[in-house]
C-alpha cells in the first residue's frame, strides 16, 4: 500500500426528504445564493422547495441560473461578480456535477484577492491546490449523481477550448443532500451517463498495477459490480427507489478520495477523454466509454495484473489464458454500456482519423505527454489508443 | 437502503514516517498533553519520537501515562484535573482504543462546565452524542489496530463494573497518524486481537438483515476476506508491512461510519461482550469471538439472509442446504479465530452456567433487554446465546 492521506470533511444527508435538513444546515442569517443548471430544477419543483425551505430562516436569498454542462469560466464570471456586489457569504449548489463543480470555482474566485481581475490563473494549477487561503462556504443539493462533485474538493471549468481542474481543501461542500428521488426526472441519458462516469472513476483508481491494497481493491470491485447489477435498472425504471438509491451513493464513492488513498491513479482516459468533449461537445461519460476499451487493448501488459483481477471479481472469468480473460472482461464492459445506450466507438461519435489527430494536438497543447499511472502514455500512445477506439 | 448521515472530518495520514507530519498538525502555541497507557510506548521509543517531533514548535508539552485498557473513569479524571490545571489546549493520544477512548473522554469532561464535579453523567448518554457545545482537540498516533477510534466520535469508560459508551461529534481526533510500522512491537495476541475486533465490529453491522444496501455490503464483505486473508500473517510475521497495512486500514474503515450507513446495526454481541469484559477481565475482543458464533447459532432465523451472503461472498459456500451453508460459515469463523490463537468458549475462559447468571443480571442492571437489531434479544435470549457457547 502506498501512503496517502485521507480527509473529507463532508457531511453527507442521504435519503428520502433529506431537504427539510436545508434550513439547519444553511447559517440562518446568511446571504445564500443559489447556483444551478439549464432550468430542469425550476420544471421538475426542486428550486421551489429550496427555496420554500431557506425561507423558514430570515436570510437573504439570491439566484444564479445557467450554468451549462462543462461550466464556462465566463459564466461562472458572472456569478463570481454577483456574490462579490450582494456580499453573498453561503453558496448553496442546486444540480450536477456542472454546477457543484462550477460552484466551486465561484467559491473560490469570488474571495481570492490576489487573483482579482485574473481569475482564469485559478484554473493553472491542476491537481495541484489552487493558493489560496479561503472561499466562501457551500453546500450542495444534488440533482444527477455522477461527479462525487458533492464530496470532493475539485472541479473542471471549461475556458476556450480547454477543460481545466481547480483544486481547494476550502471548497469541500459543508453538507450535500443526496434525495434519491431528486433524480427521478432525469433523462434516461443522463442517468446511462451518470453509471458510466462513476464506472470509469473506480477504473481510473483501480485498473493500474497492484500494491496490495485490499480494502481499496475490493471497495472497488463492489462498486463496479452494483454499477452493473443495477445500472441498467435505473436508466429503465428510473423510480425504483433502491436501484437509484445504490448508483447515487456509489457515484459518490467513487470519487471522494477513499477507493483512490493508497493506490496508483491513472486519469488518462479523462484526460482524452476531456479533449474531445471540449473539441466535439460529446458528454462526458461518452468520451469514456470510448477511451477505455481501447485503453485497455493498448495497454493491456502495464495495466496485466489488475486486468485479471477485474476479469475475475467483477466478471467472474477464471477460465482460459490472461488473454483470453482480458479480452472477455473488455467485452462485457463494453456490452455493459452499450446495454445503457452508450456507444464505444469514436466513428459512432463521427470522428475520424483527422479528430484523432486534433485531439492528440490538444493533448500536446496541455502538456499530456506522460500521463499516468507509469507515465507512458506519450501523445503517439494516445494516438494509437484513439485508432484502436475507431 | 435506510436514509443517513454520515460525517467524519478526522484527517487520516498513514503510512512509514507519518509522524514527521506531527509538528505541522499540533497547533505551534499549543499546551499539548500527551496521553499514553502502560508504558510499551517508553520502551519501544515511540514516545520519545512523538516529543522529538513536537520540540520542534516552541509549544508546552505534558505528559499523562497508565491509562489502563477499558480505561477507568477515576483514571481519566486525574488527567482532567491535570487538563484544567495546565490550561492544556490540546491533547494527543499515543496508543490504542483505550488510551484513544479515554482521551475523548478527557477532551469532553475538561470543559464541560455544566458536568463540572458530576462528570460521570457524561457517561449516561449511551449512543447518543453528549449534550456539551465544545471539547478540546485531540489527535492521535495509533500503536494498536482495533477499535476505529482513531476515526470516529464515540469511546467506551469503565466505571465500577459499567462499561459505558460516550459520543460527540466534538471528538472526532482532527487528524490520526496511521503508520504500520508503529504497530510492529505488539504482543501478537493484542494483533490477533485486533483482527478478531475488526472482524466483529463488520459483522455487527453486516449480519443483520438485508436492506439492498450494495455498496455498504461489499465493502463489508472486501473487510472480512481481507482479514481472512492477512490476519495469520500479520500475527505470525509482524513485520511483513503489506499485511499489516491492510490490517492497520480496514481496523479504521469497520468503525468509521461508512460501512454502517443506511444499513440496520446490531451490536448485541457487544453489549453481551462488554458484560463479560467488566464482570471478568476478559479482552474485549475474546468475548466477542466467544459471542459471535452462538449469537449467529440462536438467531440464525433472524439473521437467515445475510448469513447465507456471508457464507457465499466470504467463504464461497454456494453448495448444500441453507443450514448447510450457514453452518459451514459460522465453522469457518470460528476456525478463523482459532487460527490466530483466540478462543471462541465460556468454558475456555473459566465461565460457567452461573457465570452466565451473572452477565444476564449485569444485562438486565444495564438496561440491555430488547437489543437490536430487531429488538428481541431479551436478557432470556441473552441467555439461550450464553448457554450456546459454553
Amino acid at each position: 500500500m502506498l501512503n496517502f492521506n485521507f480527509y473529507n470533511p463532508t457531511n453527507i444527508l442521504f435519503g428520502k426528504g433529506q431537504m427539510s435538513e436545508l434550513d439547519s444546515l444553511v447559517p440562518k442569517d446568511s446571504i445564500v445564493l443559489i447556483t444551478y443548471g439549464g432550468g430542469s430544477v425550476i420544471k421538475n419543483g426542486i428550486l421551489d422547495s429550496v427555496k420554500t425551505e431557506l425561507a423558514k430562516s430570515p436570510r437573504k436569498v439570491l439566484e444564479f441560473g445557467g450554468i451549462e454542462p462543462n461550466p464556462k469560466f465566463e459564466t461562472l464570471m458572472k456569478a463570481v461578480a454577483l456574490v462579490r456586489a450582494e456580499k453573498v457569504d453561503f453558496l448553496l449548489a442546486v444540480g450536477g456535477g456542472s454546477v457543484m463543480d462550477g460552484t466551486k470555482f465561484i467559491a473560490l474566485a469570488a474571495v481570492a484577492d490576489e487573483f482579482k481581475g485574473q481569475e482564469e490563473k485559478l484554473l493553472s494549477y491542476g491537481f495541484n491546490p489552487v493558493p489560496v487561503a479561503t472561499a466562501i462556504p457551500m453546500g450542495t443539493v444534488v440533482t444527477l449523481p455522477a461527479t462525487g462533485s458533492e464530496m470532493n474538493s475539485g472541479g473542471v471549468v471549461t475556458r476556450g477550448e480547454d477543460k481545466l481542474p481547480v483544486f481547494s481543501p476550502h471548497v469541500f461542500p459543508k453538507f450535500s443532500i443526496l434525495d434519491p428521488e431528486l433524480t427521478y426526472t432525469l433523462p434516461p441519458v443522463q442517468v446511462a451517463n451518470g453509471v458510466v462516469d462513476t464506472f470509469i472513476h473506480v477504473v481510473e483508481q483501480y485498473i493500474t498495477y497492484p500494491v496490495d491494497a485490499r480494502f481499496q481493491d475490493r471497495t472497488s470491485e463492489g462498486i463496479l459490480r452494483t454499477l452493473v447489477e443495477i445500472g441498467k435498472t435505473t436508466v429503465d425504471n428510473p423510480t425504483d427507489y433502491e436501484a437509484r438509491a445504490n448508483l447515487v451513493w456509489c457515484a459518490t464513492m467513487a470519487l471522494n478520495g477513499l477507493i483512490g488513498s493508497g493506490v496508483p491513479q491513472d486519469w488518462s482516459i479523462h484526460m482524452i477523454g476531456h479533449e474531445m468533449t471540449a473539441l466535439f461537445g460529446i458528454d462526458h461519460a461518452q468520451t469514456l466509454a470510448v477511451v477505455t476499451p481501447a485503453m485497455w487493448r493498448v495497454r493491456r501488459e502495464q495495466k496485466k495484473e489488475k486486468l485479471l483481477q477485474y476479469a475475475e471479481r467483477v466478471w467472474n472469468f477464471t477460465e482460459g489464458s490472461e488473454d483470453e480473460r482480458i479480452d472477455a472482461a473488455i467485452a462485457k464492459t463494453e456490452e455493459f454500456f452499450h446495454s445503457l445506450g452508450i456507444k464505444t466507438r469514436l466513428t459512432d461519435h463521427g470522428i475520424d482519423e483527422a479528430g484523432i489527430e486534433r485531439i492528440v494536438k490538444a493533448l500536446e497543447k496541455h502538456g499530456m505527454v506522460a500521463l499516468p499511472e507509469t507515465g507512458d502514455v506519450t501523445p503517439e500512445v494516445s494516438r494509437k489508443i484513439l485508432k484502436a477506439a475507431l
